[in-house]
C-alpha cells in the first residue's frame, strides 16, 4: 500500500530524510515538497534523489509561484512532515502548517521544537478529534528514541524522575573544557569551527535549547502545562576552567543536566559536579537520559543528540510507525 | 473502553503484573487466570489483590477443576497473557496457549522465551492472519524496551551490528569475580544465595538463557529463521580467576558479550576483554546493549535485566501499548 508524504523544510534534517528515500526502499511516496522560498505538488510521486539535486543546483526545491501554505493546503498526503527551523518564541509557521495538515484529518511528523513546546496540548486534542497521529521523536534528544519509550513502552510504569544531558553543543563544550584543559571560549571556538555550535550560540550556551526540550518532556509525557518560564535555567556561559579543574582533581567533571521530578514540581537544567564515570558523563555531542521508574528500575540511554541523519532517523521513525499502524503492516 | 486480559502463569513475573494491576488504574480487567495447577474464569473481572492473596494462602490462584487449557480456549479476553516458565526444548504448553489464542483472534503477550525462539515466524503469521498482535518484549533484556525500539522506533535504521550483556547470573558473577578477586565458584554460590542463580545454574553459566535472546533477536529483527545450534555459544563456567585478573591488569575486564552482525552472518555469544569504561561494562545484574545503525550512529541501553517487576514492566508495556493501538487513547 502506498503511504504520501508532503515534507516542508530541505535544510538538513529534510535532506537527511531526502536521503535515507533515495537509499532505501521505505514504501513512502512523496507527493509534496516546500523549503522558503518554492514548493512542488506531485500526486504521481517526487523523486528524491531528483529532487536532492536540483535543490544543491538552484538552492530551490520547486516553483517560486508555489508556497509552504500551498503544498500543506493542497498536496494529497498521509503524513505531513513538518521539519522547518523552530522558531521558539512564537512557534510560527509550522504550528500554523500543523493546524492545517491536521484540520484535513492527516497525521503530522515534526522535528520542530517551536509548536511542540507552545502549542502541545491544543495540537494534540485537535490530533485526537480528528482520529490521527501527532508525532515529534526528533524534537528531544537526537537519535535517542526517547519518546517513543516513554510514551509507549514505560506505559505501566511511574516514571519519577528524568536526567539527561539534553544538548551536544554544551556536552562538547564542557568535554574539551576537561580534556584539554581549554577555557570556554576557546572550546566554543572549536565547536564552532566544527559546526557544533552557530555563529550565535546564546540558544545552546544559555540553556534555551535543553531547556525546551524539557517542557516538551514535561508537557508530553507527565501532562503538565508549562512553558519556558517553568525552567529553573543556568547555562553554561560563565563556567571558568577553574571549576572544572576543581571538579576533575576529584574525579568528576562537571556537565549540563537537565532534570524532571514530577512529584516535587522541579524543572530544572544547570551544570552538575557529576563523578567521571556516571551513565551520564558521555563524551563530545553525544546525548544520555536516565529514568527512573517503579517498575523497570532505573534505565539508560545514550546516542548522538544531534545531526542531520540522526534526526531524520526519529522521523522516519515515526512515519514508519504511522505508516505500520495505519497502511498495513505488524 | 474495557481492555480483557487472561493471565497464563502466576510465578515471579505473573505476580509483578498483578501487583501492578493492583496498585495502579490502568484501565485492564482479568477475566481468566491459570497457574500449572487450577484456574478461574470470570467474564465480570477478576480482583488481582484477592487474587494475589488467594495464591498466597492456598498456593492455587483458582479452581483445580479448570485448568490453563480451559482459560485460554474458554475465557473472554482481548489478549492472551501468557507467562508460564520457559520450556526451551519444546516451547510446551505456552506454543500451544498461544496458538489457541491466535486462532480466536486474540492478541498475544508473552515473556516466555520457548515459543519465540522456537516458532516466531509460524506464530508472527497466525497473528497477521488473525489480524492481531504478537508481542515479547520481555523475553530479551527485561526492562530494557530494545524489541520495541528495534522493531518501531528505529523503523528507517538499518542495524548493523548488536552487542549486549544479555544475562544478568552471568553478569553479577563477573562483576564479583573482578572486583572481589573471588572464583568462579564462590561467585557463583553468592549469587545463589542472592537468589540470582538457580539450583541448577547450567542453563545462565553455559550461555543458553543469552543465545536464545540472540536468536529471538536475529528472527524477529532480522528476519532470520535460525535456531540455537547456529549460535557459536561460550559460556563463563570455565573461566578463571586468572583470566579476570589479566585484564583488570590492563584496565580492562571480561564481560559474557553477544554479538549478531547481519551482514556477516555472525551469532556468536563468548567472554570478551573490554575496556574498564566501556559501556558494555555494566555492573550486578544490569544487562546493556549497543546498536549500530546507520542513520542513528550508535546507540547505547541499560538497565536491569532480570527481575519480577521488571519483567512485568515490559510485560505492561506491550499490553498497553496494543490497549491503545485497539482500544483508543494515542
Amino acid at each position: 500500500m502506498v503511504f504520501r508524504i508532503a515534507l516542508i523544510g530541505t535544510g538538513a534534517v529534510g535532506r537527511g530524510i531526502l536521503e535515507a528515500m533515495s537509499r532505501k526502499e521505505l514504501g513512502l511516496v512523496l507527493t509534496g515538497v516546500a523549503d522558503s522560498r518554492s514548493g512542488m505538488i506531485s500526486p504521481e510521486g517526487i523523486s528524491p534523489s531528483s529532487l536532492l539535486e536540483r535543490k544543491k543546483k538552484t538552492g530551490l526545491c520547486g516553483e517560486t509561484g508555489i508556497s509552504a501554505d500551498d503544498v500543506v493546503k493542497k498536496a494529497p498526503y498521509d503524513v505531513l512532515v513538518e521539519v522547518s527551523p523552530t522558531d521558539a518564541s512564537t512557534g510560527e509557521p509550522a504550528t500554523g502548517y500543523i493546524r492545517t495538515a491536521l484540520s484535513r484529518k492527516c497525521h503530522v511528523v515534526t522535528s520542530n521544537k517551536g509548536p511542540v513546546a507552545l502549542h502541545y496540548h491544543e495540537l494534540k486534542q485537535e490530533a485526537d478529534k480528528a482520529g490521527v497521529l501527532f508525532r515529534f521523536e526528533a524534537t528531544v534528544a537526537g537519535a535517542i528514541p526517547i519518546l517513543h519509550t516513554l510514551h509507549e513502552s514505560l506505559g505501566g510504569n511511574e516514571v519519577r524522575a528524568l536526567y539527561g544531558v539534553l544538548n551536544g553543543t554544551c556536552n562538547y563544550i564542557l568535554t574539551r573544557m576537561a580534556e584539554e584543559g581549554l577555557s570556554y571560549k576557546q572550546a566554543l571556538d572549536e565547536a564552532r569551527a566544527l559546526g557544533y555550535a552557530e555563529a550565535d550560540p546564546t540558544y545552546d550556551v544559555k540553556g534555551i535549547d535543553a531547556a525546551i526540550k524539557l517542557v516538551i518532556l514535561a508537557n508530553t509525557v507527565w501532562n503538565r502545562r508549562i512553558s519556558l518560564d517553568d525552567i529553573d535555567i543556568t547555562g553554561i556561559d560563565l563556567l571558568t576552567e577553574e571549576a572544572i579543574r576543581l571538579a576533575e582533581e576529584q574525579d568528576a567533571t562537571i556537565r549540563l543536566i537537565g532534570e524532571i521530578i514530577p512529584e516535587k514540581n522541579l524543572f530544572r537544567l544547570s551544570p552538575r559536579i557529576i563523578p567521571r564515570h556516571h551513565p551520564l558523563v558521555v563524551h563530545g555531542s553525544l546525548n544520555a537520559i536516565i529514568l527512573r521508574t517503579d517498575l523497570a528500575g532505573d534505565l539508560v540511554f545514550s546516542g548522538k543528540g544531534a545531526g542531520s541523519l540522526e534526526t531524520a532517523s526519529a522521523v522516519l521513525g515515526d512515519i514508519l510507525s504511522i505508516r505500520d499502524r495505519y497502511a498495513g503492516g505488524n
